[in-house]
């Protein structure tokens, strides 16, 4: 087999390097947070530009043991108590296109808009021919609009709070509010929510849209873990029963 | 990197053998049932002993989408619609020491049994002990009782009429006898469970501890595929909700 | 929480049935295979379809130890020795639109096809208006050509030889048969791969396109328990390493 | 179903509140690090806490694309594009008892020594028995030597550095350090190793053991992210190739 070929850690004989800094380095100096974006980057972050992925990674960590990525979670932890690991997995397992996913696809709809801007229309142009682009093929926008919350998700403030007021706000966020309001013009009001919020700000750190799922996978890793932990100091196992009703065909006489 | 070695398959340049048998000859002649006996095993299976292995296979597959592994299953394939291999491992990922774990427990207590037999002693004198030692111990002797069923699982019956009408009922399946014997002499009747009655028939039919688990791996497999399925046919994404109650420590004036 | 409902399996009070068969009985008389068909279906097999069944469940089992499915599940095997079910979900995680996943995309190219098909149009100028439109989006054809295989893979002769000798084969296989002369005839001689055999099958025995990836999960499932099982019995943990070369930026200076 | 509680996170109507902390606050003035402290905890972190748990989530993030978990993470986005939380998750799956599990299993020991302290005997009779123990029973301490390190690794000296000048090592560490001299006692030089200084951190700042296998689940997740994200942007899909010699049982002849 030929080597694989990597860009991010150097775990050569003496030292373990990420993208160029040694990680004894850092274990001194920075945070988590700092390391998570030089993983994904390849610098690391200004002080706004962490504050900003802090606020991101804070926001997405955990809304509670019913959500599907917590619960699926607590189900493994119930059965398999030899591994936490298997239960965290499980719950990860359950983010995709129709939980927490959002951000990546909104990630693409604002590069692919950003092309075009670079290509030379506007920015509000863009986002009209996007809104009538995705309404004539009858397409969800990524990132507007949310299951529960009628308004105003309040973490997309405090998003947009942070990337305003430390000047970290770029054609990203330009993007997404243009946007939002040619949805308003177009269709109807529907609210950037909190994966659009987020996606915007990404773009504008220099992220590809693959990392606004990525960053939800490791944000959220860290609440089902503690969902896990308290399942096993707390719970039996095999406590979680689901009420069922068949409705499927009836009995039959075997012959 | 070195080669790894294998001794299950064998994917050369033109054909494709499992353990010596072409597999294009198996796909015309041998059951679905045949290969994963020959894939855990260094032979093809008897009628009798296919016959067995299909009935504990069936009766592992799936008990309903309250289980953990359904439920589980079904989080996963409501939030990623996009992998349904994600679905199906999420449901896996519940099975442990708590769930469907109990098989491969009870084939390592029968096997550590049948070493002493071996040594000489009676397969009655090693059941008591071996009884009595788990009482000493405080531990839960794996195979024995079950959660909902207070008197004996129907399947049960099924697989020791099976094992013991085509004379494939060994020395295991007497341990396991000899072992509730012993259970109900010393401490009180409880009956095998289908752990502990698959476990017996899997430590006659020559397989190792594990594959008590891994069958049951295999089995369950087909049961979590069809409740995925149902969920992708049936229902729509995100549409389950767990109720949670959070009696943890009050809210904070944050300073 | 309202109780979920299901069609497949009737875990009730005092049996279990699945699609209205008792499950004891089918202990006795089914074989695995038949339950995988029921489990998915709403009836069971006749031995034919049995016998096509069994034919892609053998198939698809294990391609060796370097597969990715087989490969992850070893390594996972390797460092987390505590939990069987983690090292097997590991394996079905690989499994997805680039390995083992085109038989579902071909399964829903040749229902849309079949689609058109019912609406009066013949099925080779189906055939041609399907490989014209994939061709212009620049779209690869799923169930066609193959990475390893430069002719016909043998697997496809046997899948169609127990098709087409039991009169199972419909109007899948010959949807299947038309793209491939449509390939040749428009683009280049390609032949059908495994996947689109199955998928041409599948459709005949009456499965909903999911069914191609979650059969392969299933069949494949068998074969990486068994590479876990070897792995446990005959390597020691943690043996495996993987050669790296770091090829990004260079070491800094860290002020 | 009766509802599920939890204490770490309040989903109610208004607000989401971890711990009683409200998050749209903690969004706005904590680290990413804090808020994991707090959900695995009762309260957030003081500064020299903070400082300690970011180098002890640096310091397990990467060790490079052949480590076990990312190299199961990269066989899985190679294989199974569609789902980033797929390719994460079997990466996790390979953390266990020999892959970063070791953590969990010496703040075990750690735990069960200051117990038989805060009955009375001292530290350093404590830490000889526990050796002398494991010594007898054949058991591997977990938490010493090192698979590669011939001498001490680097990051134990950070992570001790870090505790002792900060006066947060309490019992832990000195009941770690007194193990790693009954160590050299009784039995030869064995040094401390990175699973074995952080179980001795975590335990004087509180946590419970599982939390030792948890906190490297997260950090670990962070550099499988990378390693993920490198693969998709970087490697076409199915690159991956592992060398396999088969040594089984020759081929038959089928009759």
């Amino acid at each position: 087999m030929d080597s694989w070929r990597t860009g991010i850690v150097d775990a050569g004989p003496s030292h373990i390097r990420v993208r160029g800094h040694d990680v004894l380095d850092l274990m001194q100096r920075a945070s988590f947070t700092d390391l998570i974006f030089l993983l994904h980057h390849d610098r690391l972050p200004s002080p706004d530009e962490r504050r900003l992925l802090d606020a991101i990674l804070i926001g997405g960590a955990d809304h509670g043991a019913g959500a599907p990525s917590c619960a699926a979670a607590r189900l493994a932890a119930s059965g398999n108590r030899a591994s936490l690991s298997a239960a965290v997995a499980a719950g990860i397992l359950t983010i995709g296109d129709e939980h927490g996913g959002a951000g990546s696809g909104c990630m693409q709809l604002i590069a692919t808009g950003l092309g075009r801007v670079n290509a030379g229309a506007s920015i509000d142009a863009v986002a009209r021919a996007l809104v009538s682009e995705a309404r004539a093929a009858g397409a969800r926008l990524p990132g507007f609009g949310h299951r529960v919350h009628s308004d105003i998700d309040p973490r997309v403030a405090v998003i947009f709070g942070l990337a305003e007021g430390s000047a970290l706000a770029g054609n990203g966020v330009r993007m997404a509010r243009a946007l939002e309001g040619a949805v308003r013009d177009l269709i109807k009001p529907i609210p950037l929510n909190i994966d659009g919020a987020l996606a915007a700000v990404l773009v504008d750190l220099g992220f590809p849209p693959p990392v606004g799922r990525l960053f939800f996978i490791i944000s959220r890793a860290a609440g089902i873990s503690a969902e896990v932990l308290e399942e096993h100091l707390r719970e039996k196992p095999m406590r979680i029963t689901i009420p069922v009703i068949y409705d499927g065909v009836a009995a039959r006489n075997q012959e």
